[in-house]
């Protein structure tokens, strides 16, 4: 037969299973995390009509978009979660409850050019709360405590939920009288980070168009920092003159005046003026999330609130609000940084069930017993040396090997062996299943492992 | 704007959150139970190489699959998950441990003519046990149990796995001198429950062009019915005739041996010789599930042993045994027979926190201590009157709603109310919690109902 070379497309993650083991761990944080704020689960296609996937067109989307024609079909694989929850929404919306919150984690597609790190193929971990016509400030206060308590899950303490409110940033334009210029302003003042103040200040002037005075002006409003208090009070400098500024003020207030009853700690949340997120979708609040030891990843929880959700598809003012986890991506960055908790399980089983009999039916039963008390256990069948099947257990990095010979099974008892220590005792059933969860809860620690 | 109508493509089921969280429930089990015997979840990429995915090659698949070129490539979509498996196995064969066991369930896409109760894209629920050169017969002896357990997890009691051996079918053709005209004859035999053995007997004789005694020895041996016991004991009639068959005899009694042990009833349970999945790619023992009051749903549950998985990307070989549950077409026809249980929750909260206050905190700290006893809270934040909060609760589903007012506040308590039997009581919050706990698990019945 020839042999075709089997190969995995370049830009498409497939993980080893102790990989995806530690990956499904952090989905189930999430699915678990998101589920306790109310969120329904939603599974939308992977494949829609191209026409109503691509309804807003343009740009980038569209050249990295996988399309095809299927029959007379013209199709395209979604390339985020969005577009297809404006569908869902604006097609169910009489079957919906409103505010509707869902979440979803789901795999989306963008052709994009190979490049290390990148992903043609990712999953994102979406919520979203839609009103119909209204939806609370309350509901963008929430957003915070979700991610606080995503991360957390995760292990983590040193991360930071930075938010701003785009009402804030259109008003000060506004009363610069730059609102036509704040587009490129935006674009610039994001990569302050990156290249400086000084910088930010001449392509301000140079490309930009403004006064010293007025870029001077930028970058002192942009320079607000301190404790939540210290930049709400440095805003309410501004307050007075523009009516947008003066609701983005009181909403930024809104969000931040609740943080204690959600159980965000202050120093796991600022506000920071620099944050713009994109130029025409985001409305209102608008929220990044940075590891802090680890800046060069960027932002690794995005979002914000938005006026109108699916006007491509429905005469209704949907507003919502939401944000994303891009999870392929954070996996594979806190991976290649030895992030990921090397302590924790990442066989598939919990303990391996070795026959050493000529009729299995003991090693079976005994399999089926540490089953009913809640562990995951693998039977091994083959016929080989013991040796080799230690080598199995070994490189399947089982905790714990569980042997049943005859004398075992004439005591009632089965010899379990912990992997790691080396430490082999003689256990009945019962009592082999509780030390062997008491050792795997000792393992309990976080997924991702600060450094 | 111009509005573009919103739809999703026919072929493509997209559920209201209700029914996607029944339908989480049964991936859940599945997921549990696959993972209770030591399945290692996996997760290959929906694209692949057309040319890899279709190595194959061939008929009904060629004209399904969605393939497609993006740039210089030539993709496809996976039209089921073995034969990814097969190109992982291949590639990775090196860093895994022998025998491989794996669970995925994952969409797969078949660009079928679509048809009520058809789809395009439908989850797959696949485990597979893959050795190295060898697999032990104790796998295939497993594999009825892992059944077993997944669909009494999800409720089921009047089910039956049906076993068979390829090798019995192929040795028994054998005898008969018959085994050019086997596939020819398997197929027609595969009829009998449609159409009968009369006319089974007519097909035989007439298109396979076989004698009338050989017809009558074919139906006559796939005749034999009974228990386990009865149907060996009539299949060793036929013992020391052919190699192939006594070989397959000895596996399937090794398949029957141990079911006490492996704790699965006789009456979940059958020989079954009319069972021959498919013609060239199974290889020993066979398996189909069929629910006996629903038998026209067909089999839920399929699957089979092979020598060679991965043949067209490796030269190694590699014999496994799988099973394979189509779950999007399994839950259609449950949902569409009613078989799905109505009183399970079917509300993405388990609670809807109501605040009746100017100020929201003392209603977000309720929600975040609900929450903290593992409970599932949604906090409703929208400026509504009372009648309408109470509207959206019931238009939710949600089993509790916990109001909280001035009143409750000052008291340390919360209004909770059951929204099935009109109860309200005032509880602390640590009370409340356990009292919505208490009433949520005397709902925690089976997903699917037997009429």
């Amino acid at each position: 037969m020839d042999i075709i070379k089997p190969r995995t497309l370049s830009g498409f993650m497939e993980l080893l299973p102790g990989k995806q083991i530690q990956f499904e761990r952090m989905t189930e944080i999430l699915r678990r995390t998101y589920a306790s704020y109310g969120f329904a689960p939603l599974d939308t296609p992977v494949i829609e009509d191209a026409q109503i996937l691509l309804a807003k067109g343009g740009g980038e989307t569209e050249k990295q978009i996988y399309r095809f024609q299927k029959g007379d079909s013209d199709l395209a694989l979604r390339f985020d979660l969005t577009v297809p929850l404006a569908k869902y929404v604006a097609l169910h919306c009489n079957d919906l409850a409103f505010p509707f919150r869902r979440f979803q984690i789901s795999k989306v597609y963008r052709g994009e050019r190979a490049q290390r790190g990148r992903f043609r193929e990712f999953y994102q971990a979406d919520i979203d709360i839609i009103g119909d016509g209204k939806l609370d400030i309350l509901n963008e206060a929430e957003i915070p405590a979700i991610i606080y308590n995503v991360f957390t899950g995760f292990g983590l303490k040193r991360f930071q939920i930075r938010v701003n409110n785009r009402k804030i940033l259109n008003g000060f334009y506004a009363m610069m009288e730059l609102s036509e210029k704040s587009g490129d302003i935006m674009r610039t003042v994001d990569k302050l980070d990156k290249i400086g103040a000084a910088k930010v200040k001449v392509i301000l002037m140079d490309d930009c168009g403004l006064t010293d005075t007025q870029a001077d002006e930028i970058l002192k409003f942009i320079a607000i920092t301190g404790t939540n208090a210290e930049v709400l009070a440095a805003l309410e400098g501004y307050a007075g003159r523009n009516e947008i500024f003066d609701l983005g003020l009181a909403e930024l207030k809104a969000v931040t005046a609740n943080l204690a009853a959600f159980g965000v700690p202050e120093e796991n949340f600022a506000v920071d003026l620099t944050i713009a997120r994109g130029l025409d979708y985001y409305t209102g609040t608008v929220y990044e999330t940075t590891l802090l030891d680890h800046p060069e990843i960027g932002s690794v929880c995005s979002g914000g609130r938005y006026d109108n959700l699916a006007g491509y598809y429905i005469e209704k003012a949907l507003p919502g609000v939401g944000i994303s986890i891009g999870l392929t991506r954070l996996f594979y960055v806190l991976d290649e940084q030895g992030l990921l908790n090397p302590a924790l399980p990442s066989a598939p089983a919990d303990a391996l069930v070795l026959p050493m009999l000529s009729d299995p039916a003991a090693a079976i039963a005994l399999a089926q017993t540490l089953r009913s008390y809640g562990l995951k256990v693998q039977l091994y069948g083959e016929q080989k040396k013991f040796k080799q099947k230690m080598t199995y257990a070994n490189k399947l990095g089982v905790p714990y090997a569980v042997l049943l010979g005859e004398d075992e099974v004439a005591e009632g008892v089965c010899s379990v062996k912990n992997m790691a220590t080396g430490e082999q005792v003689k256990l009945t059933p019962a009592e082999a299943a509780a030390w062997i969860k008491e050792g795997l809860s000792a393992n309990n620690g976080p997924v991702i492992l600060e450094k």
